[in-house]
């Protein structure tokens, strides 16, 4: 497994209700990134600080703008990231927070990046994909001291943790673990599934079939479009996975014995 | 307070672990919506739909922008609705998802929307700001049925449930209720409470700030920014609430007997 992500909280000072007693307490820390491709400065996102350059290789790679490395700029600005990418995105600017995932798109109808149907052979047990969600929350580090903070954990075949991230953007948690399977070159994800702590939207479903991931499992809803583009892409969707209880939205044939 | 919100969900079919019996289920519609200003696409938010005029006008005027009406196209569009305002974003092109809200700035430093202090002088009993995400869980009729949707209520000083709206983005769920005040010509929100079903982000702090409100009350955790953001705007923000206890992050003077 990859090593812990870091401690992602501040101490802040809070008054507790009822008996109005000062203390201080941990939040989860929020601030802005600037991701810059090739230069330019081509997104904002609200993410928390750590595994920046993982996350915007995440980004870039399930944008579909092919990048090949990212880096802190070369006049060291603060949070930003510069990466140095094949592709420039359609629209110049696209701005991000933290759940953004559609970004950069002209019109409607080309909301949805360019994605390969998942066609990976994987199976995967019942018992294993219900075990998942409280593996993620076991190594959420940061998350037992805030409350505040999305989690994506990537999994092998067999179950085990191989890369966690955590983030105030679900989004955002995401891409890190997708940057950090492409620096390990491991992309395709054809043999992983991936595990996300709470609902599964639109775009969290477009970026684990960018990045070939053939099972996504949620502690919580798929939205409709999420189950939509996961049918029209080939990915199996597993929901409200609590309790041993798994719903299968799509491609069910692969959660099997 | 305000019609109850449209029914937005759908059935769609889902597999059960264990026993892979096959049901049907409903999930929370998620669908992109394209805001038009003065004529010209400006964002794509991926919303639930309903209210969707309201939306557009809560967006723009939390943007900063000065909308003066909405209304679907001329054109007809399916999920579009044009916004006619004073003025126009800075950047050209900006593209918002399931939970943005600073889209459309062009550099870190730009990322806050400019709003005046919130020198409302209300003050709230501790009971009451307790009391409130019961009454939103009460009221959100579309979650009950999905487990997949944000919801955030509108509140009289007094309690009263004013309006609500849910959707698969917390920030949508904001600029509905914001679009809603606005048409019905009670901004700025001086003598009203805001409150949020899940976690508070910068982006929804900043929402209410610039809709005047000087109370915000969620059931999770603030982010780091948006407790910054909160003092720097002089508003109360509360999270945590839940069995009788709350959190008060900053101006706690306001909460009292």
């Amino acid at each position: 497994m990859s090593e812990a992500p870091p401690y992602s909280a501040v101490r802040i000072d809070v008054v507790r209700l009822p008996g109005a007693h000062s203390e201080r307490d941990a939040v989860a820390v929020e601030e802005p990134l600037e991701i810059r491709i090739n230069g330019e400065p081509i997104a904002v996102t609200m993410r928390t600080p750590g595994d920046d350059e993982e996350l915007a290789l995440g980004f870039c790679l399930t944008e579909g703008l092919a990048p090949r490395s990212a880096a802190p700029p070369s006049d060291l600005a603060a949070n930003t990231v510069e990466v140095v990418a094949d592709r420039r995105p359609v629209a110049r600017n696209f701005y991000t927070t933290s759940s953004c995932g559609v970004c950069g798109k002209g019109a409607l109808e080309a909301v949805a990046v360019e994605a390969a149907h998942v066609n990976a052979e994987l199976r995967v047990a019942p018992a294993l994909v219900s075990g998942l969600p409280e593996q993620l929350r076991a190594a959420q580090a940061a998350f037992a001291a805030t409350g505040g903070l999305h989690a994506t954990g990537l999994f092998s075949a067999s179950g085990d943790l191989l890369c966690v991230r955590e983030d105030v953007g679900r989004h955002n948690a995401m891409d890190k673990v997708v940057g950090w399977a492409f620096g390990e070159g491991m992309l395709p994800l054809q043999e992983a599934v991936l595990c996300v702590s709470g609902r599964l939207s639109f775009e969290l479903v477009q970026k684990a079939a960018v990045a070939g991931c053939p099972v996504v499992v949620a502690v919580g809803a798929p939205s409709s479009l999420a189950v939509e583009l996961a049918a029209d892409r080939g990915v199996t969707l597993c929901g409200f996975v609590r309790d041993g209880r798994v719903n299968v939205y799509t491609e069910p044939w692969r959660i099997t014995e």
